[in-house]
């Protein structure tokens, strides 16, 4: 059984984690740079350890730093949290070979799910539903017309060696097509050595659905249902929510059994999350990608299901099965989360660090905050402006928005800007209330202006 | 539809119905003595007025004082909470001559389950168990002998204008009997100028288990299952649990069925609770008394149930009929609660008001804090040492039990002495994690000292 584990991250999903090991009388060990000595998850870990100076890459990645304090200190097992090592798969492998319980899947499966182009053929192969496109690169221009006709337009081209925005274009009708493959390809070329392009019918209003995969080392996985998380600004996700308002139980079994799939084609175990292109227009889904560790918002699904991710994480890497089938699986009433982040809203989300004069979160029923905030504490400049979570329950979606507003009203967080009064304009904002959005619905209304 | 709401409370239950209130949109009215001026339901209702100064008599009881704020600004409903004026009949009759509903039962229901004689009576003639003893006042020595025979010994001697600890007797065997009888009957005519005793069994070991019950005004009347309130101290209840380790889902019925069954005797209308003596010995039961109101452990009901017990106060006392039937109410995991007093449980309980130099409640999943407190708040000294009410849910007792250790942990209050330290060691309690114990639990065991 683990006994000891260490917590490979920092802020709320450190404290997360720590809270789940105390539950299961667990030993916890923290690590922080030299920036986060006064931070909670450090103050409630059994034991804690200083890995590196301020920047990431020298203290919460550096692998070898962490692992000595692991074996320094006795732990069988490591937790990554999400973001830093969570899915480095040479990490997950520097566990193996240290002995060390890794807390999320095998190196394996977080490789094959962290190269587009294979886990895009990986979920091809395993049926999972991709986007309509070129089967891989196209031959030529009488071929890409051909498939463009097919798929219908818009479409787009993407260089297959691009990355970071770069070789990609969108072709709303055959002309475009002709002149963008050949612009595509003569830059693809230039800057990564590589001609090749593939076509992928470009999805312009969908909405983000993922869904929630749990699996064990004993052959059986299960789904928890999804998560809407539409309300994105620059990609990044600000409200999420579950049941999706978009999806109703047919859909939500046939994505499922999707998301089954494909966590079982690259041999899943663990917590996992395949995130799916939903569009609204005529309920069709296609795979985005697979994120192989716990996610920012899987608490609205422990919010609806009861099942503790994180508890359920470790049971798992402990070699248990599963004390659950899917026809187990219970959905109960609605779940919505707010990303608290310290960020001026009325400042075009301008980051806002420094030091918290009054900390009071709200509380009452179905009302759940995971943060390291407190009264004093510094919020130091250097890592992700995200500063709480808060979660809510409602028996339907209405009384979960109105109880977000009463805890969104009632959160005290003084000396620094924070996204509340984003929140609480987006709670009272008619298309959000009336839940018929995608993701650009940031993009389309000036909520905080509005 | 009621609109604005007065809330004549203080403290976390005052914050608990301004939450409710708020998450239907409806304004809230708060009061205040002048010694809480700065609380926190003073902060986060719409209006807050002072009703006068700090002895609860002048203020929290002044009933024309809070009546008057109530007209002044157009509420249309008073939330008395519980304790003050929340089982005052007369002040239940003045809201209904003033035009303000109560949220609350009737005058007529508070009065007759106020005057425990009446209550006794009332409960008899509707089939409720009561504990057995003599029909009324008993005649002579010779009855109350063949009484004391028919029930069993010990018996316990009442008298029927007692109270107050005064003209209360317990006999072990006939002799005590004969004695007692002569005793409490001088003791009776010498303080209350009544002779007349009664008898009825003595029960002592039992648990203290009672059943919530919620009645709409077009005849609807549900139970929501019981709780285990056997954690006490000088009868003041310190921690709360549902289920009850005791019961099973025959007793659960048995109760229930006997709860709604007093709760229309008096033609109920509204939150109440059923308190029965439980007698572990033979799972027998007897009708204890009935709180005419929401009382201070309603969460744990709510977390099992889902089910908003204040909301659903406020939308029977508008005439809403109950939108679920008893078979629709399903019972989820398990609740437990501990009051976190401002006492020092090392020395004795003693009381420990000031300023709370540091606060921050504890959060993550299936954790629930009711609180009024906030950094920098002094506690008068004045009201009820109740500072905070700490609510866990977990699947299982187990886990029950180790979520609220770990969130007992996490609790920062400084400043001021809590309970927090006693509920830790019974969380940890052999006896209390097994389950099998009854009101005498405080008694029996030197927890602090364990």
């Amino acid at each position: 059984m683990i006994n000891k584990v260490l917590i490979a991250n920092r802020g709320e999903i450190a404290v997360r984690i720590i809270r789940a090991c105390k539950e299961l009388n667990i030993e916890t060990v923290a690590i922080f740079s030299e920036a986060d000595r006064e931070s909670l998850h450090v103050q409630i870990a059994d034991e804690a350890y200083c890995v590196g100076p301020i920047l990431s890459k020298d203290s919460y990645l550096n692998k070898t730093n962490i692992m000595s304090v692991a074996k320094l200190t006795d732990c069988d097992a490591i937790h990554p949290g999400y973001g830093f090592l969570s899915e480095n798969a040479d990490f997950a492998e520097l566990c193996e070979e240290c002995n060390v319980t890794f807390i999320g899947p095998s190196a394996d499966s977080i490789s094959r799910m962290g190269t587009k182009d294979v886990a895009r053929e990986t979920m091809r192969e395993a049926g999972v539903p991709i986007v309509p496109g070129s089967d891989g690169i196209i031959a030529n221009e009488e071929e890409g017309k051909r498939v463009a006709n097919e798929i219908g337009y818009p479409v787009i081209i993407k260089a297959t060696a691009g990355g970071g925005g770069k070789g990609i274009r969108v072709a709303r009708n055959e002309e475009d097509l002709v002149q963008g493959i050949r612009v595509t390809q003569n830059e693809a070329e230039t800057a990564f050595g590589n001609p090749g392009v593939y076509l992928e019918k470009f999805i312009e209003d969908f909405r983000h659905v993922e869904i929630q995969v749990l699996a064990d080392k004993h052959g059986n996985t299960v789904h928890l249902g999804e998560r809407d998380c539409s309300v994105q600004r620059r990609l990044q996700k600000l409200i999420e929510e579950t049941p999706s308002p978009a999806i109703d139980e047919t859909i939500r079994a046939k994505m499922g059994n999707a998301a089954v799939k494909a966590a079982q084609a690259v041999d899943y175990v663990g917590a996992g999350t395949i995130e799916f292109i939903f569009d609204q227009k005529d309920s069709s889904f296609y795979f985005m990608e697979m994120n192989t560790r716990i996610q920012v918002e899987h608490p609205v699904t422990e919010m609806v299901t009861g099942i503790d991710l994180i508890k359920q994480q470790i049971l798992v890497a402990n070699g248990e099965p599963i004390s659950f089938n899917q026809e187990d699986i219970q959905f109960n009433g609605w779940s919505i989360e707010c990303r608290v982040n310290a960020e001026n809203p009325a400042k075009d989300f301008m980051p806002s660090a420094g030091k918290v004069a009054m900390y009071l979160p709200p509380g009452g029923f179905g009302v759940r905050v995971d943060s390291a905030a407190y009264t004093g504490w510094n919020i130091p400049p250097y890592y992700d402006s995200m500063i709480a979570k808060l979660i809510v329950h409602g028996s339907t979606r209405e009384e979960a928005m109105d109880k977000m507003n009463r805890a969104l009203d009632e959160f005290v967080i003084e000396g620094i800007h924070s996204t509340i009064p984003f929140h609480k304009r987006m709670m009272n904002h008619p298309v959000f209330r009336d839940g018929d959005f995608n993701t650009k619905f940031l993009e389309t209304y000036q909520v905080m202006e509005d």
